[in-house]
């Protein structure tokens, strides 16, 4: 391992530079204005992987942007890592807001700026250069590897979904790879161990046939929005708990364990509110703000809409009224029932008086890495190793439907190794990686093949 | 009367082809692109008062478009009556809706087609010809009259209030009439004696200070579209009550009297809720349909907004939830005290996680046109001359504030002389006026100017 390290060491300055390569194009995948750099960036990946010295590399076009999919399976008998990336970047407005140009990589403080740093060709970079690392130096990686680095991410993986589907076999692997998420904190390594699933409506009432004047009208008939608002509101009751019959049935409780984890990280609920620009922070009772975040379901109106919304009055009554609505499901929740138990408690909680349309937008099942799994074992011992710091386990509010179809498709336990910041302001202007991560996460990606291949064989 | 009434009939024709000149501009107050054609509107309106046999008529410049303001008071001892009406009109879309064009006046079945027919050319147009008939065949008139006929009624009359506050002395008048409502139904000739009050509200709620991600952030925070769901379904019990502390206080009591004339009223609840595209009526228990829309104070969401609004799913938790609110209110509610009410609940029942705002939009009070009053009384003999039939007595569940402008700046009596239909699609596509209505409205005009005459000397 010394001489990987000493490589990785000696060659910063390279991967900087390269990484600023990377970074140029712009990759922005839900703009059909950048489909040709979207489509440039995918090119440099597919020569970028044969360069590293992978001699399998497949430049898959489907229907939107490319996939690259690429191989070494020379470890037979070693477990199977399946490298996941994605080489798009989110839309870079609002421009004014950036201190230097979105595809002008700039360091300052030693954190390099430009879309795509932490979110997510920076992190998956890391691994790109601990595999050439091991080529260069042993023409072998100590584990098998493929790799699918893709160019929708952002805007949704449809065609990704699709080729997993399809290439079950192709794909098998044991364990999934991503860095893609943040740590806990700078200078605390972190591996997330759960993702939250959703279930997503919007839900459409209809009153009167058509808008009505509120003065010759008001007073005979239900206001849809009325409605809407009764609805939601009984939703929840007053300590933030919902109130859809069965809703937390199949919540997978927090161990204790689990809960003086969470208590023991650093967590300043003061500067968190402050951060946000609430007074107060609020949510379920009975658990702690991050117990909420990561462990708890949710429900969230996330949209709302009804009758005049323009400058000044207008004395409508409302035909329609309108909400796009969510909840986060954590383990055991299934995304199918739950959407199901809760078409079923509208159509209970809908006032006959008007007509209500439920359509389900969107569902994801949650996600849970065992802690004990040979993957994240192996990712603890190189965190460690690689940041020089016994890492720290948390979960993510957030969803990756992605992660799921590995779990589900292929069997695979996913690990999460995030080398970004909470802070690093991904899908904002100036978006940044911090370098020093950065570079240990090189370390830290080269020390978990190392480790994994070791653990596998009882070492 | 006997050869007023003649002429009336014989001038029959004359009256349509005059309406229809009328009818032709394009006075649309609302669009910038049609301000030459109101104008033009106006100047007609001003030559026709002229050609009428009225000497002084004037024509006042505003900072929109011009008010007609005429007089002939030649009555000594006379009551003086201000009759109010507008020569504008609304939009004509969705113009493709129309079956013939809205400035091309056609005659189907009796109706008159074209937009302002019944809203408020054809209607104020009626006294235009009695007035006529008097000059041309006495050279005078059995009371005095003041005209005051607008060109901004459709975008709120703010010159017309400002010019009626400045001109007090002038307009000084016993009786305001005013045709620019609705007959309860054909052949039901009706006179309105009440209009609801406004109060219409904005309400800003703020939770954290920038949209958030709903994955990462759902459970840590209030969400300001919930916390507004639940402040809005606070404010009505299920018996549709409006929970506000003492905002019943004031509401004078429906007499005996009144609820069982609204109870004789040809009302069928089954055909109402279908013309209105409901399953069901709803409102205030303990109150009839009518009882409700006319005579019941009432609280509607007019509008209401929040995060995502557009196609497909995006899981943002919103920093920011609005409304639009307004209560219609009733004698003797005054909008005043209503606002500091619902001001202070708005404040008591607002969670302490969130920032609220409440910008006040628009006040009115409600009116009463007592029924036993001279012009009331004198109208309603008028109407049983001129559509042959004893009026109804009915009340709006709209307001027009400047009625109360001139009763409280003028200390005038309104009289609600109505011969529009409900029917008659006033600010949709296919505004008509029956026609039989609008020539029993001349001669309804005429009876009143005489019988008021009369009345006044106690004939």
């Amino acid at each position: 391992m010394n001489n990987i390290i000493s490589f990785i060491d000696e060659n910063k300055e390279r991967y900087i530079d390269e990484l600023s390569n990377f970074l140029r194009m712009e990759s922005i995948s839900s703009s059909p204005q950048h489909k040709d750099e979207t489509y440039r960036c995918a090119k440099w990946v597919e020569s970028h992987l044969r360069d590293m010295g992978i001699d399998t590399v497949e430049f898959i076009e489907t229907e939107g942007h490319p996939i690259i999919y690429a191989e070494w399976m020379g470890a037979p008998g070693k477990p199977i890592v399946l490298l996941y990336g994605h080489y798009d970047v989110q839309p870079v407005d609002p421009i004014e807001l950036w201190t230097t140009g979105p595809f002008e990589p700039t360091i300052r403080n030693g954190d390099m700026y430009a879309r795509g740093t932490t979110d997510d060709k920076g992190q998956v970079f890391t691994h790109f250069k601990s595999v050439e690392a091991y080529m260069r130096l042993h023409g072998s990686l100590p584990v098998n590897l493929k790799m699918i680095i893709e160019g929708e991410e952002e805007i949704g993986s449809a065609n990704l979904e699709k080729f997993v589907r399809e290439n079950k076999e192709k794909l098998k692997a044991d364990i999934v790879l991503i860095s893609d998420t943040s740590m806990y904190a700078k200078g605390v390594p972190t591996i997330c161990y759960g993702l939250r699933g959703l279930s997503y409506f919007q839900i459409d009432l209809t009153g009167p046939d058509r808008d009505l004047h509120s003065g010759s009208f008001g007073g005979a008939v239900q206001n849809p929005a009325q409605a809407l608002s009764e609805m939601l509101a009984s939703l929840k009751d007053k300590n933030g708990k919902i109130k859809i019959n069965g809703f937390y049935d199949d919540v997978r409780r927090l161990t204790k364990k689990e809960r003086e984890a969470f208590a023991r990280l650093p967590f300043n609920e003061k500067k968190y509110a402050k951060q946000l620009g609430v007074k107060e922070l609020f949510g379920e009772k009975g658990y702690s703000t991050l117990e909420r975040v990561w462990a708890r379901p949710t429900f969230e109106i996330n949209g709302m809409w009804s009758g005049f919304t323009g400058e000044g009055a207008k004395t409508v009554l409302p035909s329609k009224a309108h909400a796009k609505v969510s909840m986060r499901l954590v383990p055991d929740q299934d995304p199918k029932k739950i959407a199901r138990m809760f078409k079923k408690h509208i159509k209970e909680i809908a006032p006959k008086n008007v007509k209500v349309e439920l359509t389900e937008m969107h569902g994801a099942k949650p996600a849970l890495a065992p802690i004990d799994s040979l993957g994240v074992q192996a990712a603890t011992k190189a965190l460690r190793k690689g940041f020089g710091k016994k890492p720290l386990y948390q979960r993510e509010g957030g969803s990756i439907p992605i992660v799921v179809t590995f779990q589900q498709v292929l069997n695979a336990t996913p690990v999460l190794l995030g080398f970004g910041l909470p802070t690093d302001n991904p899908h904002s202007p100036d978006e940044h990686l911090n370098l020093e991560n950065f570079h240990n996460g090189v370390k830290t990606s080269a020390y978990f093949f190392d480790t994994l291949a070791g653990m596998s064989n009882g070492k």
